[in-house]
């Protein structure tokens, strides 16, 4: 009744993405699987046959806790993505030939899009092999821009970070009695997401960013001057949130305002972001003439595992659960989807969904949860978000410092 | 019995300022203090008579708990330097005219070496006029470079966050399976005190960064390269903690590597520094030709709040409690410094002392605290910091975010 698993990681790290993989360990074991086995740096790895097994390194409750509390991913991840199968039969056969020597029953693959697109692939050619072998999406992403699912693991987190990080950097920009103009970037390349979560800062004790740019409106530099000096005309120190990828009315990201030459792409296609905040902030300081600062969350805003959302880590948990169940009960080629479940109160469910409706979808902040200028999101975006920043995660501090997992490599 | 009293904030914000106006406060209280007013903006804001009663505010018991966790400056700060007595005696005859018509007797102020200059100012001109007003330097910086104190508030919570943050990135930018340098810019103009508690992150679970460079040794831009390039030989990815004031033997600040023309200085004659750790990552991509990722912990490692010492933000009161006992007891042109007990345990006790020992000198981090070749802190350094960053303060939480108590502006 034993049954061999591999599991992987793939893209950007988030906070949670070892909660998913604490889940796929747990409930593996709990299922009475015989071998556990992960990929080191996802398909990448797994296709030079790095493969460890995980139960020489997690063995207990203790290390599963600990895991859960981990930032980054910890078998390593990969920005590889698998050629489609037509295109490269020979990857397809060898990644049968690697599953079949390891003698791998289930194969889960905890990533966004792209990797969704990798276990569409593959289960598609399992099924053509009329292999048992069964594949499932486990869903992670900050930017949380998948379809189907209500929302996805690492966003909760990442957006509890940024919230608390800028309802921090609002209070100290505030203290000097000057004309101040901060810029804040965050991730998010096409979807606004993680950057309308700055408004949830705003409260009784915090007035909330002043401005918010998401990429899913263009962007109009001369309009954005206009704004900052109204809001200027109410208080002095001025603080702005806008996503990496805000672009304007000629497809131009804002990064490349001053440089049309530096477009530079990764292996999927997308352009290389860096510097919107610095180029608004320089923007700023040549029209408008006051104090300018910039400040990118970087990669801080994924790996904030000191800062885990309650409800993301227990969710991204319930993900890793869940994929588990549906592939030893027989499912392949599935996501897990997370359902936020009518009611007074957030409550949300897990369901399986097919792979192929997720993979190489994407999805926008709606346009009418952005406010009709386009500088700020609605009540609704609020409502929304709010319930996936609720709970926090007690820590194990060692000398002072957060403890994680010890590292594999 | 009753007296009045006055307290200011100065320079920059740190998370647990607010712990020591919250102290003064809680002490002047207790000492059957009669008014106790706040100057907004410091002395600054002083001069313009901008003065609040701070019991209008802060009036419960949870207004005081909230107000030590709550970061930056809450009356609002200025980086105003007052000229020397002797130059501007109107300047001084201004002061305390105000300070007579609002009959204060005791003038608290909380900053770093130049604020403790304006209380040594201060005393020295009261002493001259025969006034009985007291005045008292309370320590605070982030930068940790005040003398005679064994350390400064405000140093323990950025050190437990930036070692915190660092140990995330570290893990971050360990999971893909490629060359990439990661230049992490930390804080600091002159002294390398929270650039070396980067080095607090390495344990079990973390290797912590690999080469760590402060202000203290002249940045050898060509020794750095050999450095990195050995590093990498080791492992993929390499991170590097560096201070925003490192500067090469010609005196160059190493952020002005590309161009020698951008200088420009503050209010005190110091430089404006930014960019330091873009120019390494440019050098580094330049002359190595790998994949780099700068990352500036910009203001959030002065006001991360959610990430308190708890021995920080207990000290940062005691020095607040401190300061109102000794002007209660008739001290003045005194400041309070934390002398570091002996004994196996790490242990501190306040002490009052000169304040005009402490205005206008900055210590170091001393040499032998430094390896020889100037790339990493010692195990003495580890030491001394360590205690410094240890305890954790249980936070409330509304709304998924750290609570602050209300903006009084």
């Amino acid at each position: 009744m034993g049954k061999n698993i591999i599991v992987g990681q793939s893209g950007g790290p988030t906070a949670v993405i070892n909660s998913s993989l604490a889940g796929v360990i747990k409930q593996a074991r709990d299922l009475g699987a015989d071998k556990i086995y992960g990929m080191r740096n996802g398909i990448e790895g797994f296709l030079k046959e790095k493969i460890v097994d995980i139960s020489e390194t997690i063995k207990t409750e203790v290390d599963l806790e600990l895991l859960k509390r981990t930032p980054a991913a910890y078998l390593g991840s990969c920005r590889f993505k698998l050629p489609h199968a037509d295109k490269a039969p020979e990857t397809y056969e060898k990644i049968f030939e690697i599953l079949g020597k390891w003698e791998i029953d289930c194969f889960f693959y905890i990533g966004g899009n792209d990797s969704m697109d990798t276990i569409a692939q593959l289960s598609l050619v399992a099924e053509q092999k009329e292999s048992p072998i069964r594949f499932i999406g486990v869903p992670k992403t900050i930017d949380n821009d998948l379809v189907i699912t209500d929302h996805c693991p690492g966003f909760g987190s990442a957006a509890k970070y940024v919230a608390t990080s800028i309802k921090e950097v609002i209070r100290d920009t505030k203290v000097n009695d000057m004309d101040v103009v901060t810029v804040v970037e965050i991730m998010g390349r096409d979807a606004g997401w993680l950057t309308g979560a700055t408004a949830l800062s705003a409260g009784t004790d915090c007035s909330g960013p002043d401005l918010v740019y998401l990429p899913e409106v263009d962007f109009d530099v001369e309009k954005f001057l206009v704004r900052v000096a109204e809001v200027q005309k109410a208080h002095r120190a001025v603080v702005v949130a806008v996503s990496e990828g805000v672009r304007m009315d000629d497809g131009r990201y804002v990064c490349e305002y001053f440089d049309n030459d530096s477009r530079r792409t990764d292996a999927f296609g997308h352009k290389q972001l860096t510097g919107t905040a610095l180029v608004l902030a320089t923007i700023i300081r040549e029209r408008i003439g006051c104090k300018v600062r910039a400040i990118e969350l970087s990669s801080l805003q994924r790996s904030a595992a000191h800062l885990q959302s309650e409800t993301d880590q227990i969710e991204a948990f319930r993900v890793g659960t869940a994929a588990v169940k549906a592939a030893f009960s027989g499912e392949t080629g599935k996501m897990i989807a997370i359902e936020r479940v009518g009611g007074e109160y957030y409550q949300s469910a897990v369901n399986v969904v097919d792979v192929q409706l997720v993979a190489n979808q994407k999805k926008d902040v709606p346009r009418e949860w952005i406010n009709e200028q386009g500088d700020y999101v609605t009540q609704d975006f609020i409502d929304y978000a709010r319930p996936l920043i609720m709970g926090e995660v007690s820590l194990l501090y060692v000398d002072g410092l957060p403890r994680h997992v010890d590292n594999l490599y």
